[in-house]
């Protein structure tokens, strides 16, 4: 049996213009903000953007490729097989609530588990940033550049992100706590959006608590092809979700994942 | 002696466009950061956006208005009189280091000792926030809006800023955190932009705990113009900096006032 070819790019940015067009008209409106509860968070909401948005991704993906399987934030997952696509309509539904543009539609691709494609769009800035098997690569205003994580070298010279210090329990809080105390400045606030800046040298290592798989699938190959380290806090590869650091290079993923860990 | 008269707000849209000019190119290069150590701050940069932005709008305003005093954040006081223009070239350093558009250039005008006029300009984004003697308003894109702060009435319906967890010590920390526990959500890392937000109706209370003039003074105007509240948490106006608190509303400031100061 022949492996299962990959879309193409164009069809994701078609997808996210699809998603572009149900967001936007909501942002920064009036809409009701219903709110649901998940484990780890005291807050949550979700938008008729989140599920406008998905529902009309999902129809998309059904007519082209009726066979793939499809994870979503908003409607838990349809389908099996080799091929699935993980969406999250609006990633950061908080500061699209605060009319703060650092939210972000993600769309991911897997073949057998593993990240394959990844984008997010941010239509307020006008901004995409994705991953193709050529590399990866952010657009506004129609200006393309290559995505390259940069080399800080020493932890001490970091700069490190996380969401919100609200997240984090126990051991991880402690671990958080001396990798914070180790970089050099911690930044708040910046959901998807921080990992994109990531991928494009600005920061150096980010870490979430507790993420949904459909919070990082799309965002693995885009920092993996910018030439970032993605994983879980036990190591293993960060499909699943879970505890997630991302990091520029390999030497400070090793160096913030002993720290993170119970390391001194 | 007759009272001095306001600056027409096309004058700050010019100083607004000069200051652009000097941050949006360095924005996102690879230019190198100087650091400054300011007391209850662990890491402050200061870039040559900075610098050069405030260089070019002081020539500006000194060209234009010789007797007016510039207060600015890094070149200090020039000129007396009760005329003063208070500036702060680029709010947000760290999210402009980190390519996160919530930073902004802040031009204040001050008679007496007290904010009349103000501008926020986010030139990523394409955004202006400023305050005239008839309101308050932001414009994107040549779209004009009207700002105005929403009323949630309860306090445990209302989202709460700040810009970073690591900047409270002491009283204000158990203050922040009571604070904390009794609103709806807590959103971080927004800097001016979240100020903004509050002033369009999109987050409900902002405490800074430790603001210079020039982070405040210009939007101060903005605040107050679109229905808000702005004072220092001893009560006293928010002009000469310290620990600030912003509201949506005077019943939403009386009660968030109470907790931070040690109210049950």
């Amino acid at each position: 049996m022949a492996l299962p070819t990959l879309p193409d790019i164009a069809f994701l940015h078609h997808l996210a213009d699809i998603a572009d067009a149900q967001t936007m008209p909501r942002y920064r409106t009036g809409l009701a903000v219903d709110t649901k509860f998940k484990e780890g968070y005291t807050f949550d909401p979700v938008t008729e953007a989140d599920r406008e948005a998905e529902i009309a991704i999902r129809a998309e993906i059904s007519a082209r490729y009726p066979d793939h399987a499809i994870v979503g934030e908003e409607l838990g997952k349809t389908g099996s097989g080799p091929c699935c696509w993980v969406l999250d309509p609006v990633d950061g539904t908080r500061p699209f609530i605060c009319g703060i543009p650092v939210w972000g539609t993600l769309i991911g691709f897997m073949i057998d588990g593993r990240a394959e494609l990844g984008m997010m769009s941010q239509p307020f800035t006008g901004e995409r940033f994705w991953a193709d098997s050529d590399g990866a690569w952010s657009e506004r205003v129609g200006k393309r550049e290559r995505l390259a994580t940069r080399n800080v070298g020493r932890l001490s010279q970091a700069i490190l992100h996380t969401t919100s210090p609200e997240h984090y329990r126990g051991d991880i809080r402690q671990g958080f706590d001396r990798l914070a105390a180790s970089v050099r400045m911690t930044r708040y606030g910046g959901e998807c959006y921080a990992i994109a800046m990531l991928a494009a040298g600005r920061i150096d290592l980010a870490v979430e608590p507790s993420l949904q798989p459909y919070d990082i699938v799309a965002l693995i190959p885009i920092i993996e092809k910018a030439g970032g380290v993605v994983t879980r806090l036990d190591g293993e590869r960060a499909e699943a979700g879970g505890p997630v650091l991302v990091s520029a290079t390999p030497d400070l993923h090793a160096e913030a994942l002993r720290l993170l860990n119970g390391g001194a």
